[in-house]
């Protein structure tokens, strides 16, 4: 690795690099990465359980579990499961679900007694768990979930029980072949037939030997589109009865008398605030999606600078990455990629403050935390699906071949875009949040248009920045003015441009929605519907400009030298396509002249052609280990022995003759 | 049924709409479907082996393979493939290899002899061949491959060898398993050391017993991320020798005394009407990439049609598909697969006359047909990947099920991108045929932005229509004129707006490569490139040009009533929401005004309105059986009883107990 690269690896290795190179010495490929043949699935069920155990083993659930749960190094956890998913993504979704989602819960929702019962053997993976929230007819409308949690007080138990077929727990991970015991997400009903909202309860579902317990019905999701490895299944409880001291109640108990308590009154503020404890899981998808993508981009790059195609002016064949056309494909995709590695690093180093501070935690940054876990969910697995499927398509048919890992890539990220949180529902989530924060400055939602203006034109910040206030002041102090071709060359001017946007489609959005607060509820619903596509373009005008936002904070702290250096040209590249790609919004607002939006498609391909010559570098610095990527797109002339190895197998099993 | 499905059935059927009808009798799902369990590889390749014998044992061949290849109905003969493609795609990949494109190979490159020895047996598979084209190192640039094939005056014989291991052919179907003979593409050279171009030769590769014959290497290209039961794999020669008359000579042939001939002097214009006969390939695949993506629509709108999630303003759940969002989703996608699959059946029409006349075929008529074939195969099969992709996230969790199909759909169809054709490298194909049709019309290049707009304004048609003249005039006659709101709503006003772009972008392409023409190689090849975004651009726009024109000529012929209301709606939609997706450019060229742009997605908001209570009799009329499609998206509680059966073969393998 040249020096460039090693000092743009230390940048995006972050806050907890050194859990990186522990992770780079420790994942061997041989022992937890995809297997090199073709499996049957109960066979590589069985090879990511023992993946699963081995990762125990090494003490890897130990850094996000922990009885005191304010001394778990959370950003640490966050870190070795993104690393994780540069592997076997099927082991990630496994590890995710036994530690991030079972244990999490059990951690976030439990009390004392079952950190001290279950939290150690969870981490040692002795105990086997399913996080059994979804049902076959509410995946993200998880409120209204069916499954009941009734409290008899003849028997002091808890009766968990399915109503009816749509109330089934639907896809839970590690369900239909090893999960001994189940979070299980239902209405909890005290003897009154009193209903209190969604909670969780500890139900056990297999017996040591593995057979469902009574009035436990157990089905197999089957095959999947991908995660070979990981064995979803479905749960039916009929009356299935278990201790209540398996409420997981630090919102929510219910005493001996019978009597249900909480220290949050108001049923949905609690089920907001049980959900929010289990954010950790929505970034954790987001960063394995990161790592995803740059084992997509590392193969895709190399491959294009070895790949050859059609002789060029000189006779000589040109490498495909020497193509404007094969640029445009793959490194606005990768300037991308490093923008979603600085906001994860500053995601995960802020949700580690928040949870840290537990109860504690100031309840706007707690907030904020789940906004921007949302919005970098969405934006890294959306990106992960396209771009991934960009670099299949830019190996051609050898991007097609099992042996060279984009295909299974694709299709194990595939959904990421829908769990932990549907994508375009976490996007209106966060248009929402947005809205309500952007609202909550002004007094009456009638007067906002009118206040936006005014503050904007005193130059005052409506938006929360991301990052701190000094630099944003350094970036667009001196920043030019509204000149778009001036703008697009610095950075606080791109930064005002991605801003702008952001602040006009809310203001106007607030403004639309407006009339609908006098509309009767029919047609508020449909105001509010029919704008669908203003909030979700809300949501991903907030995450370009955080993204920017990250990434200039990093540059801000990178040394200088040719690493800085190459840093700022990756991020014009990334800001100038972004502004590119939603170039019809700038001319439908005036922000750029038709002469203006053509002359930027130039400055894009000028970066494209600065940045071509540092592509290695670029990819190098995710430090991504070779063999952890073995693959023939690395090195076209290594698939002639993989046919030497294979010829031998040939077979005919003829059943014609030549004619 | 309804009526009007019915009807639009009718419509979209097309010129052979008895093939469909006689595919949807005789392709039982059973017999020529995707299984129903996850099979290992040589099970599956066993399978579709299997299959390709039945369809065999059908005639399914002698459709397009016919001794005398002027009574080949090649339109009926595409037209079943495309109905194959509803199918398992597997067999679908395995049919076209045996028949499209190896028995194609040997009618249309072969002479009498080959037609008399080889059509019968290939036709009735009981001679399985392969199609021996693409090498590790070449795969677009076929002109260059490195296989030679030479003449040895000592025996008379033709030498097949593969000079280095760039030269391997790789990723060829039948190829692994089962084929025993290929059509082997190399460049021919006489004793006398010349070099004849790429020619293709028959070569056995197998013994009766299935052993690979001597001096020919078989490899095997493993897993891939679809189509498993294509049996890819490798090929490499070492001196091997087959006799003279296994070349295929109908372009090129060598007699007793080694010397060559051919009615085709050029070696360039040779091998470009050699791949053109080739053409039935490309547009096989464009045709089963639309009944893939129809397979999945239907699967996805019915899913939108059942699934509710979150109250509504009556409190109660609200079917997906009454959000605006989820609309967005699925029907612009439904409407562009409407105007495709016309666009299809006017493309398979074309081919079929066009091979019909054979050599008598004009020769501007052939090179329309491989630039519409190249642009259809590309608009098909790309608007394949992104719309099963939206499919699959619009049934979240289920559509990430094997069951559900949309999995399996996304990763069969992912290669049809870049196979029988890249994409990128199809529409640059588009982009110079248009252009140079386009100069065509000018004695020199330079005058041809005067000449362009000269002729614009006095209303002449610079572009060649694809439907009757009549027609056009008819619709643009009474268009309202340049102003964008009132064009939008007029099928004559969205088609002027669709042909203007496509003729700017070509008159500013020509203009900017005019200055290229002056320039050295190297700059030359610099202009080029660096336009290269400007080339698909002006291919894309032609493609949305065409796709309307084939709509508007469709609904010409739907017989007035509903149906044909109802198709009007749907050009609409598609239209629209085409200007939509690329408002940028209209905005950059002044072809709509900001507020225009801004109506312009409320128009489509309308439209996506008044399309939505119709969206059931749009899948219906593809008339998919429904048998093909079993899946539970169609019927929400059919997966009960898939649990009831799966939870008997629940077995632990208890390594763990709880806590």
């Amino acid at each position: 690795m040249s020096d460039v690269a090693d000092a743009l690896r230390s940048s995006l290795d972050g806050p907890w690099a050194e859990v990186r190179e522990l992770a780079r010495r420790q994942i061997e490929p041989g022992r937890f990465g995809p297997p090199e043949t073709d499996l049957s699935t109960e066979d590589y069920r069985a090879r990511v359980l023992d993946q699963l155990l081995d990762l125990a083993s090494l003490g890897f659930a130990g850094l996000g579990l922990s009885t005191d749960q304010g001394s778990a190094d959370q950003g640490a956890s966050v870190t070795a499961f993104e690393m994780l998913g540069h592997g076997d993504l099927s082991l990630f979704v496994k590890a995710g679900v036994q530690w991030g989602l079972f244990g999490g819960a059990v951690a976030a929702l439990g009390t004392e007694r079952h950190h001290e019962r279950y939290l150690e053997p969870i981490a040692e993976a002795r105990l086997l768990g399913c996080f059994a929230m979804t049902e076959t007819g509410r995946g993200s409308d998880v409120q209204s979930l069916r499954t009941t949690i009734t409290h008899d007080p003849a028997t002091d138990e808890l009766v968990v029980h399915t109503p009816d077929p749509s109330a089934r727990k639907d896809y839970i991970g590690n369900a239909a072949r090893d999960g001994r015991m189940a979070a299980v997400f239902g209405q909890l009903v005290t003897a009154d037939g009193t209903g209190h909202g969604v909670h969780c309860v500890l139900v056990p579902v297999r017996d040591d030997a593995g057979r469902a317990l009574p009035g436990v019905s157990i089905g197999d999701c089957g095959g999947k589109a991908g995660l070979p490895g990981v064995d979803n299944g479905r749960f039916t409880f009929d009356q299935v009865r278990v201790p209540r001291d398996n409420l997981l109640d630090r919102y929510g108990a219910i005493d001996a008398e019978g009597t249900y308590s909480s220290p949050i009154e108001s049923d949905g503020r609690r089920f907001f605030t049980m959900l929010s404890t289990l954010v950790r899981g929505r970034i954790t998808v987001g960063a394995a999606a990161g790592s995803a993508t740059r084992n997509a981009l590392t193969l895709a790059t190399i491959y294009g600078l070895h790949r050859r195609q059609f002789a060029g002016p000189d006779g000589q064949d040109v490498v495909l990455l020497d193509y404007r056309v094969h640029q445009r494909k793959l490194l606005p995709a990768l300037a991308r990629s490093y923008a979603l590695m600085y906001a994860q690093n500053d995601l995960t180093r802020t949700m580690h403050e928040v949870l840290r501070a537990g109860d504690d935690a100031d309840e706007r940054d707690r907030r904020r935390l789940e906004t921007r876990a949302a919005a970098l969910k969405v934006a890294a697995t959306s990106h992960a699906s396209t771009t991934i499927q960009t670099c299949r398509e830019a190996c051609g048919g050898a991007g097609y071949l099992s042996f060279n890992r984009l295909g299974k890539l694709r299709a194990d990220t595939d959904v990421f875009t829908t769990f932990e949180g549907d994508n375009t529902v976490l996007l209106q989530l966060v248009g929402k949040s947005l809205l309500t924060s952007y609202a909550s400055q002004f007094e009456d939602l009638n007067a906002v248009q009118t206040v936006a203006t005014v503050a904007r034109q005193a130059g005052a910040a409506l938006l929360e920045r991301t990052i701190s206030g000094s630099l944003v002041q350094r970036l667009l102090t001196g920043a030019p003015g509204r000149d778009a071709d001036d703008a697009l060359g610095d950075r606080g001017g791109q930064l005002a441009l991605l801003t702008d946007r952001e602040e006009h489609v809310l203001e106007t959005l607030a403004a639309r929605l407006r009339r609908a607060e006098r509309d009767d509820p029919r047609q508020a619903w449909q105001t509010f519907d029919a704008a669908g596509e203003h909030v979700l373009e809300a949501a991903r005008a907030h995450t370009d400009r955080i993204l920017l936002e990250a990434f200039a904070a990093a540059i801000d702290e990178c040394p200088p030298g040719e690493a800085h250096d190459l840093l700022d040209l990756v991020a014009d590249l990334f800001a100038c396509s972004t502004v590119e790609a939603h170039r019809a919004w700038y001319l439908e607002h005036g922000r750029l002249s038709p002469e203006q939006a053509k002359r930027l498609t130039g400055r894009v391909d000028d970066l494209l052609a600065q940045v071509r010559p540092h592509a290695q570098t670029l990819v190098d610095a995710f430090a991504i280990p070779r063999e952890w990527l073995a693959s023939d797109l690395l090195d076209p002339l290594s698939s002639t022995e993989v046919e030497a190895s294979v010829q031998g197998a040939v077979s005919g099993q003829g059943v014609v003759t030549t004619g």
